[in-house]
C-alpha cells in the first residue's frame, strides 16, 4: 500500500529524478554512506521525520536514510524553497512521502508539519527547530516516542540552547552546524564561490582590477575575500574584531573602516551577521555605480530603507540589479534586493558542500539512534569521530589517500603529550 | 527625414535603451572618448558603415562615432548575436540606422550587408571582413569612395593579409586585434573570468579542490588557468610549445600531455585554436563525470562526433550540459555543446573588455580618416600612440594616476639607449 | 650600587645596543606598551626573574618590564642561543642583570638559573619551565614569595599541566603560547617566511617550478605551504588527519601519502611534531638531489641515523647542506643537519613576530601581579582581553583603523544571540 | 704541456670543484648539452675566448664548451665578481686556462683581456663587449681569424648595435639576452626570488602585512611584485607606461605615482632602468623606517647623494643596511648601498636561471661556428629553434613531457593560417 503525501504534480517526477541523480554525482560522501548503510542497515525500524528544504540534495539525504532502513517522511522547512519536481520524484520514484508544495500558505505549512509528526517519529531532523517546537508546544503526548533529534541551522541551535538552559528541552539534539566538515567547508568554499557567482551573474562586470570591499573576516567573508582576489580584484576588508582584522592584514589585504573603504569601492559585499553594516552614511560617500550586496544572514546587513529614502529614482537595468539614483546624480546598485546574493542571483551552495552537511545529518541520526538513550536532554556537538569519518569518505571519493601514524609515531606522540 | 532601417520591433527600444546605458557605465573609455569627440568632431562628414555584432556594447561604439560627427549605419556580422531590443533602441532613441534581425536568413543577411554599403561609406568597420569582401567582389565601383577600413577579428585579418599578399586589397585596413589594449586584456582577463563563469553557470559545481585541466598556455588559456586557480582548483596545463610549457611550470602549474592529464581531470577546458585537442582516446580514459568545455575558436577543439559515436545514451540533466553515457557506464559531460562556453552558458566578455576593444575601433577610424590617404593598401597595426592613449583613458576612468618621466630621466634613458 | 651579572664581555655592549634598537623598531607593540607602562608603572616593586633566550627581542621585553617598574633579572633558557653582545648591552646600557654566556657548560647553566632565583622573584617568566622546576624541586622555601609565572613554550606547558594534574603545581602559570596573537601569527607567518628563507639561504635554488612537499597541514606547515606556493612552487601536502587533509585539498594543494610524494619532490620540509616523518623507505625512493629539511619540533622528524647508515659518502658542498651519496649514486641533501631550518640557516622568527609573543609575556606578568592572588594553582590561558588589546596595539602601530559596533548593532547582536 | 693561466691560488681548487659540481646539479640543460656535445663535438678545433664573470655557473659553461671540442680560455668580465676557488679549479681540475684574480687592478685586468686574445680565438664570448672592443680598437690584425661572437648583456648589445649602425662592426654577433629562455626566465623568476631573498637577508623583517612598493612593471619588477605578494605583502606598483600600469591594475595591484606610494611604504624597490626613480622629494615623505632598495641596472635608481645630503646621522645596524637619520628624526634605511640587492645581500641568480642563459651562449657559439660565414656583420637574435630546444631540454630535465601536434592538427593549423 502506497503511503500518503502532498506534492504539486506527480508528472514532474521524471524531471525531478534527473536533477536528483545529477546532485548525487556531486555528493560522493552520501553515496559512500549509502553503500555502507545498504549493508549495515543502522536505522532499521526507526521512524524518522525531516523538516528540511526540499531540494535535489535533500532528496539524496532522504534516499540515504531510506537505505539505512529508516521509515522516513519529509516536510518543507521553508515554503519558498521547495522544488516541486524533486518532491514529486521522491514520492513516485523513491516512495518517500513528502508534504510540500512551493508557495504553500501558512495553514498548509502547519498542516504539513503536523502530517510529518503524525508519522510518529523516533528521531526528528530539523532546519530551524520547527518540528521540535511543535512537539514541545502542541504534541507533547508524542515526546515519549522520541529518542532525539538533529538540527541543521545556527538559528535553530540558538533556540534549542535557550530551551535546554531553561530545562525545557525534553530530548537530546545534535547541532550539525558545529561539525568542522560542515562549517569549515560550506562557509569558506561554498559561500566564497557562490557569492562571486551571484555577483557576476547579476552584473556581468569584470572583477579584475576592481576594488572589492568585504565587510567581515569570519569564515564566510574570508571565503569571499579569497575568491574576489582570485578573480583579480584588489580587496579591502572591514572588521570590528582586532584579531580578525590583523589576520586580514597579514593575509595581504588592506583593512580600514567602512567609511574609508566605501568611497573607493566598485563592489561592497557584507557577510557579518549584524545589521546596517552598509548604512546611510556609507551610501552618501560611495562612487557612482558602486554595486552593493549581502552574503550574510538575512537582508538587514544593508540599510535598504535608508537607500530607498535617499533615492530620487529607481530602476532595474538587469535582473537582480536595482539602480537607485540619488539626488546628486550618483547611482547605487543594489544586487538581489539585499538578500543572500548566492541564493538570489545564483544557485546557493554547490551540491558538494551540501554533501558533507547532509552526511553529518545522516551520521548524527545513526549516532542518535545508537546512543540517544544515554544522552542528557541537551544540545550536543557532532562527535569528532563522525567529522573525521566524513572527511575520510570525502577524500576517498576524490581518490585521495593520506598517511597513517606508524605505531612508533603514535608512541612518540603519546609519550610527548604525557610530558615524559 | 528619418533614415531607413530594418529591425524586429521598435517597441523593444525602451528595454534596449536601459541595457545600452548599463553597458555605457562599464565603458568608461568610450565615455571619455565621447567627451573628446563631442568637442573635436574628428569624423565630421565621414560616411561610415559598420558590420558588427549588434549588442549593447556595439551600440555605445555607434554613439561614440555619431558624436564624432560620423554618418554611421550598422549591419549585423552574425545573424545569431543580434540583440533586437538594442537594434530598436539604436534606431528610435539614437537615430542610427540598423539593418539586423536576430535569426534572419542568409538572403536577408546579404540584403542587409548591401544596405550598409548602399550608404556609400568612406570607411568600413568589419568583424570578419564581410563588408570588405563584398566591396571587392561585387561592388568594386564603390571602391574609389573608400579611404580605408578597420577589422576586429583575427580570422578577418588572416583573410585580409592573404588579399594584401596577392595585391588584391584595394584600400588600407587597420587590424584592431593587434592592439595591446585589446588582446592583452580581452583574452587574459575577459576570457578568463567569463569562461569560469560559463562553467559554473552550466554546472554549479564547486571548483575548489577539483583538478582542472587547461589545454594551451596562450593568453586565453593562461587567463583560464589563473582564474581556475583563483577559485581553488588544482590546475594542470597541456601545451605543444616547450617555451609556453616552461612558463606554465615556472608559474607553479603541473604540465603534462593530455593523455596523462585526462584521467585525473574533473574539468577539461580547451583554448588552443586547434582541432580535436580533446579527442576520442582522451574520452576513453577520462574519469566518470568529467566536464569538458571549449573556450577557443570554433567548436572543433573537442571531437564531438567521436563522443557522439561512443555514447550509448545521451541526456541533458541541466541546461548547457549534455551527458554522454559510454558503454562502460562512465559519463562524460559536454558543456555548451562544445561552443565557446563563455558565450554559450554565460554572457561573453564583460562590457569593460569590449570598451577597450571598441575604443581601438573608434580611434582607428579617426586615424584612418586623417591618414588613410598616405597609407598603402596593406593591413596595419593599431598605432602605438592609440594603444597608449586608450590605456591612459582607462586608467583615468578608474581614478588612477601614474608617474611621468622627469626631463632628467628622459635624458638619461635616451643617452643610455644611444650607448654613450 | 651596580647589580651583579655574568656575561661574556662588556666591550660588546655598543654593538649589542644597535641590534636591540633595530629590533625595537620592528616591535611596535612592545613600544606602545612601554609608553603606557611608563605612565602607569603596573609592575612597580615587583621582583621578576626571566629564563629566556637572550636575544635582541628579549632585550626589549626586558626593557618594557623595567619601564613597568619591575626589578628584573635574566638568565638564558638555552646555552646556545645567547647573543653575547645583547647580554653585554643589557647590563651596561640598560642596567638589567644578565647571567648568560653563549656556549656555557651545564654547571654554569645551573649556577645562572640559581642566580636568577637568588633574586627572590615574585613572578617567574619561563621558556621551558626551568625556573618553575628548580623552584619546586630544590628551592621550595622560596615558593611563598611567588605570585605566579608565565610560560612561553608548548613543551613547558605540557610539563606544567602534568604537574597541575597531580596537584604538584604550587602557583598559577599563564600559558602564553595559547594566545591567538601568538600562535596564529608566529606559526603561520613567522615560520612560513623564515622556513623558506632558511631553505633559500642554504641552497640558493630557484623555488619556482619545483615540487615542494610539506609534511603536515597545521599552522606551521600551512604557513610553509602558503609561502612555497607564493614563490612559485607546485606544493604537495601530506597529512594524517583527514580534516586537515581535506582543507589542503580545498586550498588547491595536492594531497597524498609521503611514499607517493617523495619520488616527485625537489624539496621536502616536515613540520608535524612527530618523529621519522621522513624515513628510510622515503630516502629509498627520492629523486637524485632532493633537499630535505625540518621546521617542526626537534630534529627527530627526519630519520637522520637511517640516512647516515644508507650513505656511502657524505660531503658539505655549501654551508648548511650535507650531501649523502647513496649506494645507487643518488644524492640526498640534508639541510641544517635536520635542525629547525629557520634557525639553522636563517635568523629564526622576525622581530615583528616576537613582538606579539613578548607583548603577551609582559601583559600576562602585569595580569598575574594584579590577579594572581585570586587564581588557583593551575595553568591558565592568556585572557581574551589581552589578546584583543595586543591585536589593537599592533593595528595601531601599522596605522590601521577598524570599525566599532554602533549601539544599534550591539543591541541587534545581543538580541539575536539571546534568540529573541 | 700545461697551458698558461693566472689565478690567485691553486690550493683553492678542491673547494672550487665542489661548488662547480653543486652548480652543475642545478644546471640540467648544460648537463644535457654536455651529453650531446660529447657525442657530436660540434666545436672541434675551434678556438674560443670568453670574457665572463668567473663563477661556478660559468665554470660549467666552460666545461660544456670544452666537451664540445672547443679550445677555450677564460678571462674575467668584472674584477670584483671572480670566485678565486672556481678559477683555481678550472685550471687544475679541468685544464681550462683562466686569467682572473678577484680585486685585480685595471692594468692586470687589461693584461688578462689581452692574454685571452693572445689565444687567437675564432669565436668571442662577451659579457659587456670588452673582447669585441679590444679587438676592434687595438688588435684589428686578428679580425680575420674571427668567425663571430656572442654577447650576454643588454649594455653590450647596445654598444654593438651602435657599432653595427655605423658599419664599424667587423663580424657578426649573437645577442643572447634576446632569447626567450633567457629574459623571460631570469628577469621574472630569477630576479623575483633573489630580490626578495636579498631584502630578507638584509633586514630579517616579516614581509606579510607590509606595504611593498615596486617601481616599474617590466619583467624584473613584475617578478618582484609577484614574489612580494607571494610572501603576504600588500603591493603597490608605480609606472610611467600606461599599458603596463593597466596590466598591474588588472593583476590586482594598486597603481599610483611614487609620491603617493612613498608615504605608505614599508619597502620600496626600484627596477626600472632609469635614474632617480626614488628621489629627494620621496625621501621627504617616507615613513620612519622605510627600507629602500634597488634591483634594476646600476645604483642610479635611488638618488643616494640626495639622501646623504639630507641625513644628520648615518649608521649600520646590520650588514647591508645603512640607516640615514633625517633632521626630523625619521630614519630611511638604504639596503645594499643601493646596488642590486640580489647581488649585494644575496647570491644573485640561482644556478637554474644561469643554466638557460649559458645554454643559449653555448648553442649560439655552435650556431655561429656552423653559420657565421653566411651572416652579415650585424647583431643577431638567438635563432628561434635554439630557444625551443633549450626549453625542451629544460622540460626533459624536470621529467616533464608535453604534447605534440598530430598530422591532422598540423594540417588544420596551416590551412587556417592560410585562410583557406
Amino acid at each position: 500500500m502506497k503511503k500518503e503525501f502532498d506534492v504539486k504534480d506527480l508528472n514532474l517526477a521524471e524531471q525531478g529524478r534527473w536533477r536528483i541523480e545529477w546532485a548525487l554525482k556531486e555528493m560522493p560522501v552520501i553515496r559512500s554512506m549509502m553503500d555502507r548503510f545498504h549493508k549495515e542497515r543502522p536505522l532499521d525500524g526507526v521512524k524518522l521525520s525531516g523538516c528540511l528544504h526540499i531540494t535535489s540534495e535533500t532528496a539524496n539525504l532522504a534516499r540515504a536514510l531510506q537505505t539505512a532502513g529508516a521509515d522516513f517522511v519529509l516536510t518543507a522547512s521553508n515554503p519558498l524553497s521547495t522544488q516541486d519536481d524533486v518532491a514529486a520524484a521522491l514520492v513516485s520514484a523513491f516512495e518517500i512521502p513528502v508534504y510540500a508544495i512551493k508557495g504553500e500558505d501558512t495553514a498548509t505549512y502547519y498542516q504539513h508539519l503536523n502530517a510529518a509528526l503524525d508519522h510518529r517519529p523516533n528521531i526528528t531532523m530539523d532546519d530551524g527547530a520547527d518540528l521540535v517546537s511543535l512537539l514541545h508546544k502542541e504534541r507533547s503526548a508524542q515526546l515519549p516516542d522520541i529518542i532525539g533529534g538533529t538540527e541543521e541551522t545556527t538559528t535553530g541551535v540558538i533556540r534549542l540552547r535557550a530551551m535546554a538552559a531553561k530545562g525545557a528541552l525534553k530530548f537530546p539534539v545534535i547541532a550539525v552546524n558545529d561539525a568542522d566538515t560542515k562549517h569549515l567547508f560550506d562557509n569558506r568554499y561554498g559561500t566564497g564561490q557562490s557569492t562571486l557567482d551571484g555577483i557576476i551573474r547579476a552584473t556581468n562586470i569584470l572583477i579584475a582590477g576592481k576594488v572589492f570591499v568585504v565587510a567581515g573576516y569570519g569564515w564566510c567573508s574570508r571565503g569571499i575575500a579569497m575568491r574576489a582576489r582570485g578573480l583579480g580584484a584588489n580587496v579591502i576588508v572591514t572588521e570590528i574584531d582586532p584579531l580578525k582584522a590583523l589576520e586580514a592584514v597579514m593575509d595581504g589585504f588592506r583593512v580600514m573602516p567602512m567609511n574609508e573603504a566605501a568611497p573607493q569601492a566598485d563592489f561592497i559585499c557584507s557577510a557579518t551577521g549584524d545589521k546596517n553594516v552598509i548604512d546611510k552614511h556609507h551610501f552618501e560617500i560611495m562612487k557612482d555605480g558602486c554595486c552593493v550586496s549581502n552574503s550574510g544572514h538575512f537582508n538587514v546587513e544593508i540599510n535598504i530603507p535608508a537607500l530607498e529614502a535617499m533615492a530620487v529614482e529607481k530602476r532595474q537595468p538587469r535582473a537582480f540589479v536595482d539602480e537607485y539614483q540619488l539626488a546628486d546624480g550618483r547611482i547605487i546598485r543594489l544586487l538581489g534586493e539585499g538578500r543572500l546574493i548566492n541564493l538570489a542571483a545564483a544557485e546557493g551552495h554547490p551540491a558538494a558542500v551540501m554533501d558533507m552537511s547532509f552526511a553529518n545529518q545522516a551520521m548524527s541520526a545513526v549516532y542518535m539512534f545508537a546512543n540517544g538513550k544515554n544522552l542528557d536532554n541537551q544540545v550536543y556537538s557532532v562527535p569528532k569521530e563522525i567529522d573525521q569519518e566524513i572527511a575520510r569518505f570525502k577524500l576517498e571519493s576524490m581518490g585521495i589517500k593520506i598517511d597513517t601514524l606508524t605505531p612508533e609515531q603514535e608512541t612518540y606522540l603519546n609519550s610527548w603529550e604525557e610530558g615524559t
